[in-house]
């Protein structure tokens, strides 16, 4: 099922295509090759600022407006639109000098000195008063240029700050949090373990190696919350002036999928358009489905954010020159990034940057004009190719899927597991977890939306939640309302052991779940890389041995079934995967981690027994999928090789890299 | 052969059965749960206070004694005895924000913010004060409770601090050591070497990465033994208090083995038990009878410190949460667990912690009562099988094992070895080494003492110094007189190096070795992983053939005669194994690293030539092993797998990590 | 071709045997015996002083020379010469003391505490001062002894320096460089890029993590020219008392051959002899041609700088201690690394050092004399051996080959290609295919001289610049002119990429290399260690397939033709290997990095086409080569076995790492 959005601005209902434009690294003479190379191109948007502050004021006070005034205008007249953005991401030299303070401190308590990205202090008043500032200017110099389409605040935001102004910060969000009492704060954190129970609000350090502790676990789940909460504060300081001067301007900020500091549901109400910068492995990968499964996966979680289109804000039409090798991308592959970013729900496909830097860090990074030139090149005539076919489905603006099926990835959930030690030290591949589940649906054509732990679920037929280690307040609750009403809830080993302070729940006084999935959980036994044991499964096919490993619950029934048991180690016999009828639903958990194979034929069955909507009806080879947007649908061949199936009654066949879009209806029956 | 002694505190005559109890962490409720678990489980101790600082002390001057009364008079009115902790692991975080040089300093010479454990500054005069203030109190407050049974100072105390404070004090030991003289230092330390000769007290500078050099050898290896000595200090000003005010009650505190910066020999006088913290990974890999052997050699070794029963006081009844999988004990290993320390000479069995935190950095940490409840689960019902097995076994109290082998391994050698550039860089495994020696005798269930070399050697007929790369003075001299009085020394490559300022000795002009060894090294051939050179012995039973490597010395012979050659490399024909016949005894050369088939081989016919006293009759299986103490042997299987073996005509059958306590002329006939 | 030179200086024409000896370090009584084994060890040189600032000055003004008046007459006494340090590689520890500002500063911004070796500021004033005194103190105290042959400043320069002062003097270097004016150097950083603009000379920082940006990278190459002149300008000032008192003593520095902070090329006008030391891993690895090769290049390295013989000034006669094991030397390796060294130019075989310390970081490493003693030590009698070897081959003294073969190895080329994002991140392996190279011609016998890019190209017949990343002003016009007038050039892909400040050359507008190669490179495939891509080349003996990897040029031509190409890959069929006839000569291109097979059959074919000079007539085995000086030529058989091979109707054998030295007309044909 698709619905239909308004654009991202009214004024420019097409799909967008274009990238950073950094005129101010050029020649004036090199600006009117750039018009001409654009238009061969099909690009219709150009971003500009991201880094300009330097250029825009060179010296306190002192603003040098004319070169992006002269560059506007003549991206409006070669009829290209504007992403204007607020420079705060480069804070000057000149500045870094004068206020030393707008400087980030890292996690060994040292001041950076300038330099790089993103390198300020969140907690400077004078930072966030200046970017505010600026912020201001631009919005009143600008704000009604009709080229303006889309504010672009600031780049990347990201990191976090160890400054005493931050943990100033950090201590009076902690007293908001627990309402000013610090008895409460200390039993979040169980400071009685190894006496440290605070008397005072500022004996509270922010937690980082080398010199400050990471045993509180509450304590680094909560500096992890209010860092990102930071950000936002700080994102909305440097976006009023903006909403303020420019209520017609839509807003956004490029953000990076699930890049750890930042939770980005936190931002929800606070843009109109959710942007992202994609770099995925695949092209730096001999043999990469996993990194296509993961780009999709993000796709839907920023279409997941509004439940409307989102913007891929940047992404490269080369190779990224921070993987280990520049492995150029083969032919049909950019063509097919874009496609599947348009297949997924973007309003648009965006670069960075339009022409190689001919210095410093990135001048390597892949550009749509490049150290050998522009048109002719093989990067230039893919850019143009993707610009022909985004002018041809200019349809799908403003088109959205919905899908039947949530997967939970949560932040706050990702942090307590990160910081946890124990059962396994070190990377517990939550999110890798999250996506081998997501990749179940992903095989079959099925769409998903990916939420966190918190959302409604109020739409949807399925919600897998893998290792839901923590339960937020009301979630336990809402699942169970979930199943009842008639829902399918997935759920794995690891879940719901602590609440959301990471305080473990007494499971034999009171455990969440036990309605729920009907099943207790004693021990969890953590494997070696090197061992598995042996899992026997019958969903219906008759019985099915798989491996598990990594993590194994050792559980018993309490009210739910057993369709699966280990069959090695000392819990030979005892169950393995369970259902709990409850209500008109059905809650399933997992007990140990699988290979893909059990997942593939788990959610295979399931799919079929629930009848869920696909973008295909026909069965198709690995890698081969299809993705439904409006009247559309994108048949994708995500490998190397050629690939035939099958559908009715004819023969499909797709180049490598290959991505045929049809009508609907060539593939599958509306819904 | 084994011996009686008085129990820890003839107040309470039995095996102790327990662990960390923590009541500061838990409601009033819970604490009537923890009595009736610990009656089911079979407890008879708690361990009280050990980072309970702030829980006493919440600010300056302001005790809160009240919980810990009523803590105490519970447990006595349960009839559970009372190991009583001082805190000074745990400094309050009021204490380290009110005065920061409490705070350890590290070997960035950066000041650490108040977390973690054992976190303060060794030399810090307040600090100490506090500490032993804080013990005073608690001596006065219950020195005279009928529970009390053992103090318990500090907790695990460890680490160095490199605060200027320490540098100063360290000068003043230098001062001490080379009576006032600075020529001595330099001569000691070869400063001449990169002209780093010191012409004043204070130019001498803590050694330690990345800032302060590491290259005087010298230096390092005093600045370790210093560190030792600091913390050596710190313990008696600490218990100071304890002894004047409560001469009846035993001191220990708990140490970790083989712990490197704390020389525990040094304590020998000063505490009146040995105990320590047993956390192996036997539970945690697939596969590890190595280490058993290393518990066993460390159990050993805490026996061998006073030559009396020791006290297992920390270990887990699950997983431990630092290892990289908890991995759960396997049915019978928790079992086996507590009958080897009982074995090898342990008072009791004893937990970190009773209760399973809800949250903090050890929440996951194995403990008696789980999130998953108490009586009824698997951890649970371990436990209290343990129980019942030590009050069945009360009559070893105050017995102990009188080895007729010593095996040396010494800290400081392990130091001067460590720290020393070349012949091989990094570890040079002088540990492992040890432990192989070791098992030479440990799989045929011939009792070990662990001794450093300088301990006393007499009652000893079987002496093994492993890389006794460093010689103290007198040692030379104490080994050849042992020999010539008829004792059997093996020692091996690496041995006689440098003597105890960690200058090599000049071999052409005198080395100490050459009468007692009978042989001249030339060269070392360190080689690399990959590489070995066969070795060719006959031990008596036909020449057999053996891999050496990593050390491989080239040696010729001054005295002593031949039993084994290298067999390739262009020192083919050159001596392996030598021994040298003076006075009544042997001393034993192995010029080289091998593997541990030969040091089997080797040691076997040591044995059977010496009639050596085994602790069963009978040749037993790999990982199968016999211990006796008292008037009962411990026959123990190592192997998560069945062995039988015939004994006296019978098949004995042992089930996986299966142990069976027998009076002890069932396995061997007395002696 | 050889020519002959004068000695090194012409009162002591032998060939130079010996090394550092430190009689500070030892007892009066030891100097006799060094006395009585330096006869019997064929030693000639002695280097003293190299670290005994505080030897010499204990305090402050207080000078104690006696011990090396006394050290210097008794050498003299005893026929062996002196070359005497400057000693500011060892600054006292009372310096360090009491003016800390002379201490090293680390990337990190952290004072380093004193220890080690060149621990200091180079930018310190003071210490500027302090080391011209002492060279001056030196050269009025000895500049007149005839035991004086070579001044030896300082030991082995090295690292750079992060203190506020050397970031003053770094600023003004770079105001000097760009003229006064900051918008040249903003141009030629292109900081535009991420907005890093500079507005003010100060609000420059040295590059360095983990504080400072690495990610301009003009900077950072900036920042490695400058750290080098930076130590050649401490030079020049420590060198200068040197030059004007004793104007007939040469002076040297001991270099390390390739290391990377230090370019060696700016020292030429500056030392009267280029000396090095060299510590191969030969002896320490299994199986090592490989490092035999780099010797041999850095030797061809050091003998090209001044095109004369250099001085091998340091090596031992043992292992090295820093290596992970200290490999003993095998039957024959001493002599022929000895040799080695004479055959490609060196005066002479020095050792680090003489007698083996007792204490210290580097006790462990090889001496002369050992902790074992000296005659009858297997490494004394081999010192011995080359001592009476270099004692017959005194004719070579001032002899010197004239290759016709250039190889290209620069300085800053290696700095920008490391410091480079892209196309793959880390390790390029700049100085392994240089190697690679190289190692073609030295398979053949044929003699090379390694020189920068900016070198005269004046008399050879050949120039190999592999991965000449950079062009810097002139060379490609040089090369070119080298070409047309009859040369012939090989070049590589990833060449003349970037202009001297690290810009890229915008090559669709003008490439400079493009008459030259007769090519045009569109895009750089980087691939992964696991994939590679066919080439099919046909060099003159039919079609031969070769695998390439890492870097595919994916090239188009222009002029050249095509002798190979790719047979694989989307490229399949693009030219691989190009060669360009212009002028007189042809100008190569191998597009791809490939197995040392291809360059073997390359540069044989090459070889044989030019008629290029061998130091033999006939094909020899794998690592068997020869290499000629003078009247005579060394054979020298680098394997660990014996090789033979015909050689003009006879059949000569080469026992394992044997050299055999006959006259020249020997091997081959004088020409």
């Amino acid at each position: 099922m698709t619905r239909k959005n308004p654009p991202i601005n009214p004024n420019f209902p097409t799909l967008w295509h274009g990238g950073d434009y950094n005129p101010e690294q050029w020649p004036r003479a090199t600006w009117d090759e750039d018009m001409e190379y654009m238009r061969l191109a099909g690009v219709n948007t150009a971003t500009l600022g991201v880094f300009s502050w330097v250029s825009l004021e060179p010296e306190e006070g002192v603003f040098t407006f004319d070169w992006l005034d002269e560059a506007i205008d003549l991206l409006h007249r070669n009829q290209i639109h504007v992403v204007l953005a607020t420079p705060s991401a480069a804070p000057p030299a000149w500045m870094a000098k004068k206020y030393p303070e707008i400087l980030r401190v890292g996690p060994d308590r040292v001041r950076r000195l300038h330099g790089n990205r993103v390198n300020f202090n969140w907690a400077s008043i004078l930072y966030r008063e200046k970017a505010a500032e600026m912020a201001e200017r631009l919005a009143l110099r600008y704000g009604k240029h009709p080229a303006l389409a889309l504010w672009h605040v600031s780049n990347e935001y990201g990191g976090r700050d160890y400054s005493e102004e931050s943990r100033i910060a950090f201590i009076e969000w902690l007293r908001n949090r627990y309402s000013g009492q610090l008895s409460e704060l200390n039993d979040a954190y169980w400071t009685t373990f190894w006496g440290h129970t605070y008397t005072d609000w500022d004996q509270i350090e922010i937690p980082g190696e080398p010199y400050s502790e990471e045993a509180i676990h509450g304590l680094t789940l909560d500096w992890k919350r209010f860092s990102s909460q930071q950000i936002l504060d700080f994102y909305l300081n440097e976006s009023e002036p903006l909403r303020r001067i420019t209520p017609d301007i839509p807003i956004t900020t490029n953000m990076m999928g699930t890049y750890d500091p930042l939770d980005s549901w936190k931002w929800k109400d606070h843009v109109d358009v959710f942007s992202w910068d994609s770099y995925p492995a695949f092209a730096q990968r001999p043999i990469a489905i996993d990194d296509w499964v993961k780009t999709a996966f993000t796709h839907d979680l920023n279409r997941s954010f509004l439940d409307k289109p989102f913007l891929l804000i940047e992404s490269t039409p080369g190779a990224s020159n921070w993987y280990s090798r520049m492995r150029v991308k083969r032919p049909g592959m950019h063509r097919l990034e874009s496609m599947q970013a348009i297949a997924h729900g973007s309003e648009g496909v965006m670069y960075f940057q339009w022409r190689q830097s001919r210095g410093s860090s990135e001048k390597f990074h892949g550009a749509v004009v490049s150290h050998a030139g522009g048109p002719g090149t093989r990067v230039f005539e893919d850019v143009a190719e993707v610009g022909r076919d985004l002018h041809d489905l200019t349809d799908l603006v403003g088109q959205c899927q919905s899908p039947e099926v949530a997967v939970i990835y949560d932040w706050e959930n990702a942090w307590a597991l990160g910081d946890s030690k124990g059962p396994v030290l070190g990377d517990k591949q939550y999110f890798g977890t999250v996506l081998a589940h997501y990749r179940g649906f992903w095989e079959q054509s099925i769409a998903c939306a990916v939420l966190d732990s918190v959302q409604p679920l109020d739409g949807y037929r399925v919600v897998v939640a893998p290792m839901l280690y923590m339960l937020k307040p009301g979630v336990a609750e809402r699942l169970t309302e979930f199943v009842k009403a008639g829902g399918t809830l997935v759920t794995t080993y690891l879940t719901g052991i602590v609440n959301e302070s990471d305080l473990a729940f007494q499971r034999d006084k009171h455990w969440p779940l036990e309605e729920l999935l009907g099943i207790f959980t004693e021990e969890i036994d953590a494997l070696y890389p090197e061992e598995s044991v042996n899992v026997s499964v019958d969903l219906g096919q008759g019985e099915k041995t798989y491996k598990s490993g990594t993590f194994c619950d050792l559980i018993s029934l309490r009210g739910a079934e057993s369709l699966g048991e280990y069959a090695g180690e000392f819990y030979h016999g005892k169950p393995f995967l369970t259902r709990n009828r409850i209500g008109k639903g059905e809650a399933w958990y997992i007990a140990a981690r699988t290979d893909q194979r059990f997942l593939y034929d788990f959610y295979k069955e399931m799919a079929s027994k629930l009848g869920l909507e696909k973008s295909i009806d026909s069965e198709t080879p690995d890698g081969v999928m299809a993705v439904k947007r409006g009247g559309r649908t994108f048949l994708m061949n995500f490998n190397n090789e050629l690939r035939s199936f099958a559908h009715r009654g004819k023969v499909i066949s797709l180049a490598p890299y290959d991505c045929v879009v049809e009508t609907a209806d060539v593939f599958a029956v509306a819904r």
